[in-house]
């Protein structure tokens, strides 16, 4: 992430993971997610913030989760429907779980299908929230395969390239892919130029929004340095920005999104739909279908290593690849704990202490 | 694609598309191309020029294919040997075939692996230029499937972000999907601000470069306006251009593509062993493995309409998704005729006479 994302020096409060952990779960527990639910979810949210995404960590999710459980739209004990099933594939309806409930789930069945017969790929709907796409992406990597993933969350949030109404949502894309030595490839992006959790991420800690990053409400890209407007004040841009910048790009691979994610699941279109929670897709290759695994993580090794060597552009400090920072992240996190806004902490902490929830976060 | 790299009006010639098809199979064989492989080429290469993809049609390619094939580097008459295979999966040997000869039997393969089994890939090295990747994936649509198709073409000519050296190609990736009665969503892009192909198209139409679409040879983005520069007196830069307006994503892509290509072919990394040639990538899904493929092809429909009527923002006529322009110039341009330069249609003419082609293209 961006320096500007980031919690401000004066305002970080550092917790080891095993104490942010236990709270999450028991807040999970605490509004009816049962157990199975409550330890993927919170796996999912910790891992991410161990790895420096805290825009799909609990910070921006685990408030709007509980009162969507507590308003009954999340489901906290759902069984997961296999409608349709082959060798490869299968579509599922997750009857309301949170995304981070069923994602785990629907990756592992991706893998188990991908480790029989060299390619697994699981569409689900009826799902909330994923928080970002590459924790699934990297359960593939951490078993020699290659992941992928994506989430059509969240329509209408995105203006098309030349289009002055919205249609998509920031529709991420995960890539995952295991290396020897090297830190593994880990690529999870948003099709938009920003996340929209990123808007109110900066809102939070007062960073701006860069020139061409979103659009007014009659489409027109924002072009220059602006404060980060409130929520139904703007539209998000796909990666590009403008078409001269190649928006049509980003806007291309938003709509593949969309048409796996929403398509693959039989929930129909998104924006026509008006599906307020769009469809997921969990994919797992195994490396082994096409060559030799071991051939494979050196080639991994020889690659990143070359990358990682490449001598910076003046003014810059070093390159770096997908999946690098955070797998230093999560080994400086894990060691010095998760630095999180002191206004989130003071949220469990009060929380808790409603709750009758023990916490001990400090 | 954008209006600068069109031919100018003055120097169109109108080619109708049976004699321009006529003209490039007979090339094809007259320099030792087998008849399927003669086949398959001049379909590839004309049907981007009836879609507008002009950047992959005759014009930038034949030529050098004409070069290769007489400096012995491409084998007009290879054998396509499957190294290994799965009910879903293939790496195949393509023993030099040019891109556009191997390419459709792989994507064929793929396709069949895919009617039986829910999902195939196909995975080629040793094969060169592949005439971009829309060609292939639009296969699969054209069966009901949604395809999918990359190649790691081309090392060290994209620095990374923050990189002052090349590392990757263009590394192109394309998906194409199926709908009902609106035309079908075919997105094929560079990974780049743009394919190094529309450089060439600029110096010959004289068109300029924008800025942030390439970088110094220190790998600092040009963030002016400037003439387009000769091969070798710049670099491309990944989709997004700078950092700050998402390159990284570009860059992620890109690495995406060169981890699939090269390291599923057992070729291993471009830039690292300096292949020219990187591997291809053909893969399709097929829709009724995961939903049905009416409702599918009907909310493919409802989603296109859909955008196809959002209104413009302020300075532009229409919004569109990618692969509808290209249906609506395939269908101009097969009643029409193919507007290439005058200066290529005197390079087939001259060559024809050369080697004693009876080539009428006018």
């Amino acid at each position: 992430m961006l320096e500007r994302f980031k919690v401000p020096k004066q305002d970080r409060v550092y917790v080891q993971q095993d104490r942010i952990r236990q709270a999450t779960h028991d807040i999970f527990r605490h509004v009816g997610v049962d157990e199975q639910g409550a330890k993927a979810s919170t796996d999912v949210l910790i891992v991410n913030d161990l790895r420096g995404v805290e825009s799909h960590g609990v910070s921006n999710g685990l408030r709007r989760y509980v009162s969507e459980y507590n308003a009954g739209t999340l489901n906290g004990a759902p069984s997961f429907d296999i409608e349709h099933e082959t060798a490869t594939t299968a579509r599922v309806n997750a009857n309301n779980a949170l995304g981070t409930h069923v994602g785990p789930w629907a990756m592992e069945l991706a893998i188990e299908k991908a480790a029989k017969s060299g390619m697994g790929a699981v569409s689900v709907h009826s799902s909330g929230h994923l928080a970002g796409c590459g924790y699934y992406a990297m359960m593939a990597a951490e078993v020699d395969m290659v992941g992928h993933c994506m989430t059509a969350g969240g329509a209408n949030q995105t203006v098309p390239t030349w289009g002055a109404k919205p249609v998509m949502g920031t529709n991420p894309i995960a890539y995952a892919a295991p290396a020897g030595e090297m830190p593994p490839f880990l690529f999870d992006v948003a099709t938009t130029q920003v996340a929209n959790n990123k808007i109110g991420l900066s809102r939070r800690v007062g960073a701006s929004i860069l020139p061409g990053w979103i659009a007014d409400l009659e489409g027109k890209p924002i072009m220059e340095e602006v404060p980060a407007p409130d929520t139904g004040d703007y539209y998000l841009l796909h990666i590009g920005g403008t078409r001269e910048n190649g928006s049509h790009k980003g806007f291309g691979f938003a709509l593949m999104n969309e048409i796996i994610c929403n398509g693959f699941t039989g929930l129909g279109s998104g924006p026509v739909g008006g599906n307020k929670h769009g469809g997921h897709f969990f994919m797992a290759y195994q490396v082994e279908a096409f060559t030799d695994l071991q051939k494979f993580k050196q080639d991994m090794d020889d690659l990143l290593r070359y990358i990682a060597a490449v001598p910076p552009a003046d003014g810059f400090e070093r390159v770096v690849y997908a999946g690098m920072l955070e797998a230093e992240e999560e080994e400086r996190r894990t060691r010095d704990g998760i630095p999180y806004h002191r206004e989130v902490v003071e949220w469990f902490e009060s929380y808790c202490a409603e709750a009758g929830i023990d916490c001990d976060l400090r």
